[in-house]
């Protein structure tokens, strides 16, 4: 079993902004993929990203607890991702709101989950940037990382 | 056993150029740590990465091969680093070189293996701005992701 990792601290916001960026199809579509849909803020709600012709992911959503903790389950979508966990941890240290990341599940290290990895790196950067300046980079203008993007 | 993974694809540029912002002083200096020192290309030297009061990373060189891969070991550095390694293989698919990138070793996930995920994610994307512009962000440029940085 091996995870994508991430923790990324994000500078003069809040636990809630954050959970709002975490639990509204708004703050979603504000920093992963634009034109999210689906019931993002309750458990057993489905949320439905897509990235154009590149297809998307169906995330049931496990757990919301207000300012500390997302989790979703990923219920439909490319093979090596269905029935893994995507999770967000919330802390508040000082001036700083931390997130842990964590995508968990995965059966191998397959070159895909190496582009993963990079590609969480590269929204949660545009998660950080929404929440500091108020402008993140979702999907259709996040950085590209490969040929087929 | 735990792993970073990350896959950067760098638009524009050769395996070439990557290898040698791999394995020579200017190259390392100019997209993760300003003012790098040692010997970067041959196998056993040792390299010098330095981040001011955070201190930094002594790397002996494990293997190099043209155009192809870099592979290091640390040898001093944080406790959780030590033992570690980590390895870049390179491949050309048409105009983009790809960029496989593994720090393997990890005892156990613990929260700065999270941090150094993120971290790692954000330097290969300044090799990538590098390679493609000619303009990376090494230290003391680097965007910050924790107030402790």
């Amino acid at each position: 079993m091996v995870d994508i990792l991430h923790k990324v601290g994000i500078e003069k916001s809040s636990a809630n902004a954050a959970y709002k960026a975490l639990t509204t199809r708004d703050g979603l579509s504000a920093w992963w993929a634009n034109g999210t849909t689906g019931d993002s803020d309750k458990v057993g709600g489905v949320i439905k990203f897509r990235f154009g012709d590149r297809g998307g992911f169906d995330m049931k959503v496990l757990e919301v607890q207000q300012e500390r903790r997302v989790a979703w389950q990923v219920i439909d979508g490319p093979a090596e991702w269905i029935g893994t966990t995507i999770s967000f941890d919330l802390r508040q240290e000082g001036d700083w709101t931390i997130i842990y990341f964590k995508h968990q599940g995965w059966k191998e290290p397959v070159d895909f989950m190496h582009h993963c990895s990079t590609k969480w790196a590269v929204f949660l950067l545009s998660l950080k940037s929404l929440l500091e300046t108020g402008k993140g980079a979702p999907y259709p203008d996040d950085l590209k990382l490969d040929s087929w993007e």
